[in-house]
């Protein structure tokens, strides 16, 4: 993190909701290397991202509170004396949403609302990032998608998404909440849910190349942009402390735009090994696929001044290298 | 309604949630003049449109079941059997919304969620409209509306009103349920709610007059078009016996754009006697106000070729008349 940023975590308190979870354990890192005081709350629902394997190294710098955001008594409580909460927790497969919608509601929607009035009541000074999705736009009209594209999520979690982050900006607009919302597109990278797809098809496919398995690219033709997660850290950090962000809903993504057989030759080839099928579609997930979709980050550039950094083959490879390492504890 | 909607209906059977409210019951007089059958579902809370004087005169022909949409499980029991489910009911209070966020949830979009789910493993057959709201374009960028405009609500009525509407085309797209929706704009009318501004301000405005009291006209140079009930009972009609309007959402509308203002003086000029006093905006009200709002209707008469047809003088004085008779019932 620049120093200008580190500057305004100085002597600051963190909540991050799904903090053991992929993005929310790898920004504890980050923030933990600055010495910043963090806690965590996660619900470690086995189905969803979260792992205590992932604080591995950094558990007696940081607090974790194993709670679930339904609970909304004991965020109540979590919430007061902190300064930053990075908004994480959520249900994350598209598939299971359509299953069990109601479960998806009441965590990506319900939960959101409860979160909220907990800070509008609790904590009003607190600032707030929500982690959104590009899932939210559905299938593009037009590419590079920009934040003017109409919302048309093809899925019960896409509805339920746009709600809660909805609630963030109307809670800012209607109670002066310091709330911002980034819509994440495919975020990859160590402390990844690897044990199926579903927290992103990238996950399965890394561990089928590291146990010698061939994976399944289905179709293989979809343009897709990615981000590695320390790009996302960067921008949940800068957006949380920045004044501009408040309010705002800004897009991430990249400029490196690949096919998904494209992404699957180059995870091969790093690894040095290995192979991959093409399948058609599942049916149940060919109604809810999106097609092409990268997204046009102009915004979150021209306001925060963030763009990705990490090149797609860098971020695939140190994936690779910690997946190697550590695959027994995602497994 | 037109003898080609007509025979659509003939010997079917009809489900309307919010069937004792303002536009349900409207619609359920239409159908009833019509012979149709029709089963009216309506939790009677006392805050909502729900008055059973709102059938007074079709008692005999319409099957009335007190239940909320709330409760699955009685729901998942009435929709068998039908072929139309006119989905209406909603708590549509904008400020209320925002004190109690959870109860509107439960209503505009759990609820949803739970009667969507009904139909899909109980009647899958079923033609289902939902009512919709201008409200979930929030301050508009640009005027008159289409439906391309981006939703942007401004309050909580709004966000959950969008996610109840975004599940209905979501079913139609994912499970092939036969579902639209309709975004309304301000409706007016015989059986509307006038005990307070719960339903619309119009409601306030005419009891006021009729007993004699001045009304309160908050600003009054916004710009707003009014749909007469029965105007948007036709479209109503019109869209759940339409396959082009399947999976579609339509706003409703009219040419006849006037400010608050003048339909304030229109409508003491049609009572022959009364005042309004001028008020600025109370600051909870105004922080979800959306400003000027007119509705681009183009697409629903191209699709389905309905037009408003009743003149706001018209319908006004209808209005009037009808509670001049039956105030009572309505305080």
């Amino acid at each position: 993190m620049s120093s200008a940023t580190a500057a305004r975590f100085a002597g600051r308190r963190v909540l991050i909701t799904g903090g053991l979870g992929f993005i929310g354990s790898n920004l504890a890192h980050r923030l933990s290397e600055h010495g910043v005081h963090v806690t965590l709350v996660d619900s470690l629902v086995p189905e969803y991202g979260g792992n205590l394997f992932n604080i591995s190294g950094i558990e007696a710098h940081v607090r974790t509170n194993i709670s679930d955001v339904r609970d909304e008594h004991s965020f109540a409580y979590l919430v007061r004396d902190h300064d930053y909460l990075f908004n994480l927790a959520g249900q994350t497969s598209h598939l299971d949403s359509m299953h069990d919608p109601y479960t998806d509601m009441e965590i990506n929607c319900r939960a959101q609302l409860s979160i909220l009035e907990a800070c509008r009541k609790h904590n009003p000074q607190i600032r707030i990032v929500f982690a959104s999705t590009r899932q939210l736009y559905g299938r593009p009209d037009y590419l590079p998608v920009d934040e003017k594209h109409l919302l048309r999520p093809v899925d019960v979690n896409g509805v339920n998404k746009m709600a809660g982050e909805c609630y963030h900006i109307l809670y800012h607009r209607a109670h002066g909440l310091n709330a911002c919302a980034l819509r994440l597109t495919n975020t990859y990278g160590p402390r990844m849910r690897i044990k199926d797809a579903r927290q992103t098809f990238l996950g399965v496919w890394v561990r089928s190349l590291i146990e010698g398995k061939p994976f399944e690219v289905w179709e293989g033709t979809q343009r897709r942009d990615f981000n590695y997660v320390d790009d996302a850290v960067d921008a949940l950090l800068m957006a949380i402390t920045d004044d501009a962000a408040m309010g705002r809903i800004f897009n991430l993504g990249s400029s490196e735009v690949v096919t998904l057989e494209q992404l699957a030759q180059t995870l091969v080839s790093l690894h040095g090994s290995g192979s991959f099928v093409h399948r058609a579609f599942p049916s149940d997930r060919k109604r809810i696929d999106i097609g092409d979709y990268y997204a046009d980050c102009g915004l979150i550039e021209k306001t925060l001044g963030w763009r990705a950094q990490v090149p797609l083959r860098d971020g695939l490879a140190h994936t690779l290298r910690f997946y190697q390492k550590h695959l027994s504890e995602y497994v």
